[in-house]
């Protein structure tokens, strides 16, 4: 079947527009870094993926991508075994496009993600079907997403506002909350964290259920806080939140603070490859894990991790980074494909600018908090070459190279340090 | 997408010849049953599953089978909800060709097994690949299967004699693995014990290894044996047995002869669906798992415990039952679609006669102990309707509707009584 093997791989980074969001180890880039891989095989079908576009996961996306020349597209298993092998002089354990905040992911699994997604979408054009089918079957037709709060600047230094203005405040985050759902109508709403004082956080999640009675609110500090913080914050949040995500750092940790809170403990941060799921089910570290199939390997896998939580009793949320339209599209086929997925899902689409991705514009809408799961065959969504070449002129211009929010923290406050916990 | 809709199930027990195969429960019957699945689309594909053919399974799988018309073929998660839902008032716990040596498996999976193959089979039709492309590709191009030694009578009662001949002693057993080893080529060896007293079983595992020095081997006795028997047993087979099956009942049990033998415990008896990983996993009760998508739910779900295995270091083997080609072909794309199978799989192949099968002869052949994974769509294997008609007269006429391993004893020995432990 030498018409199905692989004859190219492309691999483009990309930049687009981000805000001044702040999180626990910094502040967002004026750009966010992406990777689009194109696989193309001998008889002329092109699948994507998008990943981190960071330096160092840009070589081993390189190293990989070499290796697989002559892979055919259902030959997903040797894919896989290709890609270890390419990296298995591979010591780093940075470029993984999270800043610091995921360390531990499986190095495989992450530059593996891309291309066995970009296999799958050639799977399904070849087939006719969509990359859901491929995955089970559609158990829902729409996915929901959660709004994604975030303490901001009003503008990056340096440069105007942007139009979503300030809110570092109780009352800036249910603005921000109110222009979230008012233009995309989510139903659950997450909080970054681990940016003021946890006084000042309790207090911004309370406004947000005093202003939205009904909605699931869920708190990200990202392990900013001890395990006496943890609890604190916990107790003080007993019936507000329905999840509680990665209070404090490490397997032991969490299990600590899951001991001794109310709510369900959820992580994308202790729990991010498969081989941190034996001890924190061991340790009892945490009730929900929020999967991410750019770390955890690609779709199949993170099945295989819904299949996991599944067999142990833990829920299942989905985690996100800055992404475009490829990645909303692999996050939503896989979301639809599946059946234990217990909380609608995270997505940063609303901080990028609605005219920057690389495919063509239509497929993918937000209604009423969730995205209608492509149709069309493979993921269902097209590149757009001219807005990948823009992009790319962008990623090689804006200087940028690996993403890095505390060093832009640092350019701005020279007195700031990132440690974890903070409180 | 109407046209792939199913529109026809036809399910139709069958009996095929069996030798009087002795094991802790009983003997094996005249006749093996099994039940052949046809699943039927609107465009006139066709796919096939092979299951348990005992009287209360062939009910739930008419339930479940009726449930499933109009599920399009790529809906595997629907198709699961549906049979889930069409069982949700079954209360039984037998059916499941077993002859009670397996109990605990999840009927749900046990009714959605055949139904699952048959729907990969169609999605292989559709898409003109084999259906190990469907389970991510092919690790390796051949499966090796062990070779199943059986104590066994020289024929059925009130019959002739077999051409096998008794074999009720290690030189019996000896000359058995002689006879497969010829005939098949198997690189491996598994002997059926818990039929005679231990002293016996480990003086045949002994004449086995005096007799193929290079050759893995395994005891499997059915949790026959009390922990202090499987211990007495562990230990006089140190650095013999590749690994010891389910040589006590239960979870626990099992832990903790696990903590006093040398070689690793393999189970297809306290593990036996996905509810019991977490506790076997606690208890520390087995190191190697024998995965059966007859009982697992299919495919898919087969590959899942794969991935339980891997994530927690568990081996990962194949169980078998008297079976037909189509589950041989199933078994076949499962095993080369596995990249963590570390052990050749069991099969009860060489006990069937040759001349008994539902499929059209030719794809399935045995060299070196393996089985050449079949490169045609989907299963690639066709039925053979003739043959089909012929083994369901053959079940109308044998009188046999469940697997009664203990009845068909006490009918030869009325003194007979199973009991686990027995020794
Ligand atoms: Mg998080
Ligand atoms: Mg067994």
């Amino acid at each position: 079947m030498a018409e199905d093997q692989i004859t190219r791989i492309t691999i483009t980074p990309v930049a687009f527009h981000d805000l001044p969001l702040l999180n626990t180890v910094g502040v967002h880039e004026p750009f966010a870094l992406r990777a689009i891989v194109e696989v193309e095989t001998a008889d002329g079908l092109l699948g994507l993926g998008e990943t981190y576009g960071d330096e160092a996961h840009l070589a081993r996306l390189h190293a990989a991508g070499d290796a697989l020349i002559g892979t055919g597209v259902f030959d997903v298993n040797e894919a896989a075994a290709r890609v270890t092998r390419a990296l298995a002089t591979d010591t780093g354990t940075g470029g993984h496009g999270m800043s610091g905040m995921v360390t531990g992911s499986s190095t495989a699994d992450r530059v593996l993600s891309p291309f066995e997604v970009a296999l799958l979408d050639i799977q399904g054009r070849t087939v006719g079907r969509p990359v859901v089918d491929l995955l089970g079957g559609a158990v829902r037709d729409r996915v929901a997403y959660s709004g994604y709060l975030f303490y901001k600047w009003a503008g990056h230094p340096g440069q105007p506002d942007d139009d979503w203005g300030a809110a570092l405040d109780p009352d800036g985050i249910v603005r921000q909350a109110h222009r979230l759902i008012d233009g995309y109508g989510f139903g659950a709403l997450k909080l970054k964290g681990g940016v003021f004082p946890p006084a000042e956080e309790i207090a911004a999640i309370r406004a947000l259920r005093a202003e939205f009675p009904g909605l699931p609110l869920r708190l990200d500090p990202n392990a900013a806080w001890t395990v006496p913080t943890s609890v604190m914050v916990g107790e003080a949040l007993a019936g507000v939140l329905e999840y509680l995500e990665d209070p404090t750092p490490g397997i032991d940790g969490m299990a600590e603070v899951a001991r001794r809170v109310p709510m369900p403990l959820a992580t994308n941060m202790c729990v991010v490859a498969f081989d941190d799921v034996p001890p924190a089910v061991r340790a009892g570290s945490v009730a929900v894990i929020l999967s991410d199939h750019h770390f955890w390997g690609g779709l199949r896998r993170s099945q295989l991790l819904g299949g996991l939580c599944r067999t142990f009793g833990l829920g299942l949320s989905m985690h996100s980074n800055s992404h475009l339209g490829i990645s909303l599209a692999a996050m939503t086929h896989l979301a639809a494909a599946t059946p234990n997925l217990d909380y609608a899902c995270d997505t940063h689409w609303p901080w990028k600018r609605a005219d920057e991705d690389v495919i063509k514009p239509g497929v993918l809408a937000f209604t009423d908090g969730a995205v209608a799961v492509p149709t069309g065959p493979g993921l269902g969504v097209e590149l757009d070459r001219d807005a990948l070449g823009r992009l790319h002129e962008q990623y090689l211009s804006c200087g940028l190279r690996s993403r890095d929010d505390t060093g832009y923290m640092r350019s701005i406050d020279p007195s700031y340090t990132a440690v974890s916990p903070r409180w």
